[in-house]
């Protein structure tokens, strides 16, 4: 029996680790063969793009360096299944490609679109008695997704947030000029990455003042007032924003600027939250202010990645191939919280049906009582997951990087 | 004897490194007492805001920590002398402060406008008879000085964007679609930092496809035309734009596009070249397409730092109180290079009039013919200022800083 693996979605620092994982324990394993990567996601199978993993993994040397390169060594994709009551063309296609590759078991790395993949593919394995093992293994920067206590990819994006905002610091505090700099970080819907920069308070930096995250509505008027209260006690703000803030009326909060707004083209300007609320401060205080976009170097700088995530994310791959060769399907495997302190964790599975298609929010039990900044046990959560530093593979002094 | 330093411009990831290096020779010498330290540059000599260095750095620990902290750790200031002509009061003060503390050596870190400090106060001393030497420390990520081969905080700039970009490329190559990725750098009117993207071939990278310095003319359409032709080779474009380009008439690319936009409260709105080339390929070529500044991060992410530059800079500021020692005054520590392969180098002084407020540019003859990338030339320069890797000093997961 030979197995295939595939990635979708967004890419982040550690869904190769994951990669790694199933492959290594596909390699180990007596009962598989040949560990098939596909290309572009569940595409790759609907279009027969398969690699053989072991003409391009070698070696622990080839291991390592696919285990510390960002992104998806694969490739990605965003395409859902249909409802197999709909189009069970797909379903037929996929399952003639794993039968032509005799692929038993196949593993999906991704978000909750992904696992909706999973569910959908094994309940119809289920209902038509095909023995194909079908699992997944979480991934996303933007930790949101249920079930498991975190996700691989959140720790990595969380550490450069907190070592990104700490160099902005930094670099923010060298005039005498007050001034005020607005972070906005990804996350979509969840505040989870923009609160891990909380975690700087365990340094000793006072920064961030202010956070934002989307499970509060945003008011401009709370941000203007909430900034001009720090600039009392700081000379330099430094607030950070999720991209996912919304208003009451459950907008995004640069949306009403944005419409008001055209290109040169005659386009809706599509500007972040950054900058929307680096004009809302130069125009309602004045004072120097600017705005920076930790865009997708939030997700791909693999050169500053956790250990715990990128360790954690290897076992959780190679943990779903040990679940499926005792027979576990259709489900997405989980981290389980032990402990904080010391930290402990364990990998489970779950139904993938409890998480496809759904968001887990940060708590807002975590969120000050002024709703800009988090608790401290929102830090304690993210403390563990951003512990440990791997150093990158360097040649000539740059990163080095696995390629298919 | 006692000496001062002072810190100046816009921070680095090695302006600290130097001055360490300053603290370090002084500390040494059995000539100097006291190291002091200047709070935001000259600024801090006329406030009288000066702070004994061996207070903060009591041990080799603390100088590595210095070492490896970006930005500038005594802050920084935009304040340019008036001519001494018009305005004695000023060197007067400087003077009255200098002989308060028993200060007869000043170094200033900083970049052109530094150096006319430099230049100014020296010529005073100079005419006036008074024995205070005066001499210039170089920084700055732009590369832009004249006289020296290459200055201070450019190789970590450097290696940030050489790192970030590769970590760009994996990003961009996650889907099937084509799609076009602008990243936009720093540099101000010279285009050695967006140049040093380059140095990813020498990884067996094809990214960056195009590279756009300000040394040449922009044209929209060329721009356009050189992202269609990459198209037909490559499915993810990866084009690099430093921030300065100008078109033919002088003005900044992305001025026009700007000029005709203004934001919701009736300002201007200031994006950059990035933003208005994002627009651009999507209404010139409709496929994905996506900006990315990088914003601060050049400048401040000492955690990808060069060691060699951060070496170099250690070691400019201690030759500079060495230079002083044997009696120079009123120049620059410049860098000469000795050969590319193997690398060797050689500190140097020269008249800090011969680079205040002037600027060294690319060479054209390094820009290939096509004007959309740079020679191997280039990247021969470029290669040995980024070889190196120095951990940052961890602490929590966390990077940790020296702070005043």
């Amino acid at each position: 029996m030979n197995i295939a693996v595939a990635q979708s979605g967004g890419p982040t620092c550690a869904i190769n680790a994951s990669l790694a994982g199933v492959f290594s324990a596909g390699a180990k394993s007596e009962e598989i063969g040949i560990v098939y990567g596909s290309l572009n996601g569940i595409e790759g199978i609907l279009e027969e793009r398969l690699v053989d993993m072991s003409e391009y993994i070698k070696s622990d040397e080839d291991i390592r360096l696919l285990v510390r390169t960002p992104s998806a060594a694969l490739g990605s994709c965003r395409r859902k299944l249909p409802e197999y009551e709909a189009d069970k063309s797909v379903y037929e296609k996929i399952t003639e490609v794993f039968r032509k590759y005799d692929i038993g078991m196949f593993f999906y790395i991704g978000g909750n679109d992904s696992m909706d993949t999973v569910a959908k593919l094994s309940k119809y394995y289920a209902e038509n008695g095909i023995d194909i093992k079908v699992i997944g293994v979480p991934k996303t920067i933007d930790n949101d997704l249920c079930e498991t206590d975190h996700c691989p990819g959140f720790g990595s994006a969380a550490k450069y947030v907190a070592a990104t905002v700490q160099e902005i610091t930094r670099d923010s505090n060298v005039y005498s000029a007050p001034s005020v700099t607005v972070i906005e970080t990804m996350g979509r819907h969840a505040g989870w990455l923009t609160a891990a920069a909380a975690c700087l308070k365990r340094n000793g930096e006072s920064a961030p003042h202010l956070i934002y995250l989307p499970e509060i509505d945003f008011s401009a008027e709370k941000f203007i007032d909430d900034v001009k209260n720090e600039m009392q006690k700081h000379k330099a703000v430094i607030a950070v924003v999720s991209e996912g803030v919304k208003t009451a009326d459950g907008k995004f909060a640069a949306e009403a600027y944005q419409s008001a707004k055209t290109d040169a083209f005659g386009h809706a300007y599509l500007s972040g939250v950054g900058k929307y609320l680096e004009n809302l401060v130069s125009e309602k205080i004045g004072c120097k202010v600017r705005s920076i976009e930790l865009n997708v170097m939030q997700r791909c700088s693999s050169h500053i990645a956790s250990e715990t995530d990128i360790t954690e994310s290897q076992a959780i791959g190679a943990a779903a191939v040990e679940a499926a060769l005792k027979g576990e399907t259709g489900c997405m495997m989980i981290f389980k919280r032990v402990s904080d302190n010391p930290y402990s964790m364990e990998i489970a599975a779950v139904p993938a049906s409890l998480t496809a298609n759904n968001e887990k929010f940060f708590p807002k039990e975590w969120i000050n009582s002024e709703c800009n900044g988090v608790t401290e046990e929102a830090i304690d959560y993210v403390m563990p997951l951003i512990q440990g530093e791997l150093m990158p593979v360097m040649e000539n002094g740059m990163v080095k990087h696995f390629i298919i």
